[in-house]
């Protein structure tokens, strides 16, 4: 079912790190050793930005429009680092669609526990369920 | 080391789209489930964009500019399926930078075996070793 907007409070650990770098090949030491994040600008280590992401991924792929949803763009900007075990809310609002093709346009943004923006972009997926959607 | 321009070859696993799939959470059947991807428009299934276009996120953190490269933003444009045990091809253009703010722009292409482009996109990163860069 496809939802106008909805929010999602999300997390990631250290362990998903690792599996991401694993199954990407992405082992940038500014994710995995502590060391190295202890010398940047951050202090320490941050979440692969593919990775916070992939929140939207997930959203369009198994909430809404959910299963069979097809990816055909987004533009990520990543604003703040984000960091692992905190909790932060993704919120998705649908901007615009077309019944003909099936597809559908979404700001998606990222806030962080003090609801500072961390992220924002936007994207457009395909759906079946689109071609029924309601008509603008 | 800032390379001007690089090609990479790669290819994904269906164990790397079932560890992609743990780790963020979007176990979308179309990338996992062979029965209802056979019954998809493409029959069969399907990497996670997210996935597939984290080939640039390992080649600018890992070989150019590398380790300790951060993300400042990427745009992504899924313009055809892409599969496991497929060689593709990542193509990667510096355009600009910024010496003042260690920043590079670039442009971001996957082609298949065919040579058909697949992925179209452009990244920006920060790395201190944009400071030092050629002036333009």
């Amino acid at each position: 079912m496809i939802k106008d907007y909805l929010e999602h409070q999300f997390s990631f650990k250290q362990d998903d790190v690792e599996l991401f770098a694993k199954c990407t090949g992405d082992d940038n030491p500014i994710h995995l050793d502590e060391e190295f994040a202890s010398k940047s600008i951050f202090k320490k280590r941050i979440l692969h930005g593919f990775l916070s992401a992939s929140i939207f991924s997930k959203i369009f792929g198994t909430i809404s429009p959910g299963e069979g949803t097809l990816y055909l763009s987004q533009t990520m900007f990543f604003l703040k680092p984000m960091f692992t075990e905190t909790t932060y809310m993704a919120k998705v609002q649908l901007l615009t669609w077309d019944n003909a093709k099936g597809r559908g346009t979404y700001s998606t943004l990222i806030s962080d526990p003090l609801d500072t923006l961390v992220f924002k972009g936007e994207a457009t997926v395909f759906h079946e369920n689109f071609k029924a959607y309601g008509e603008l």
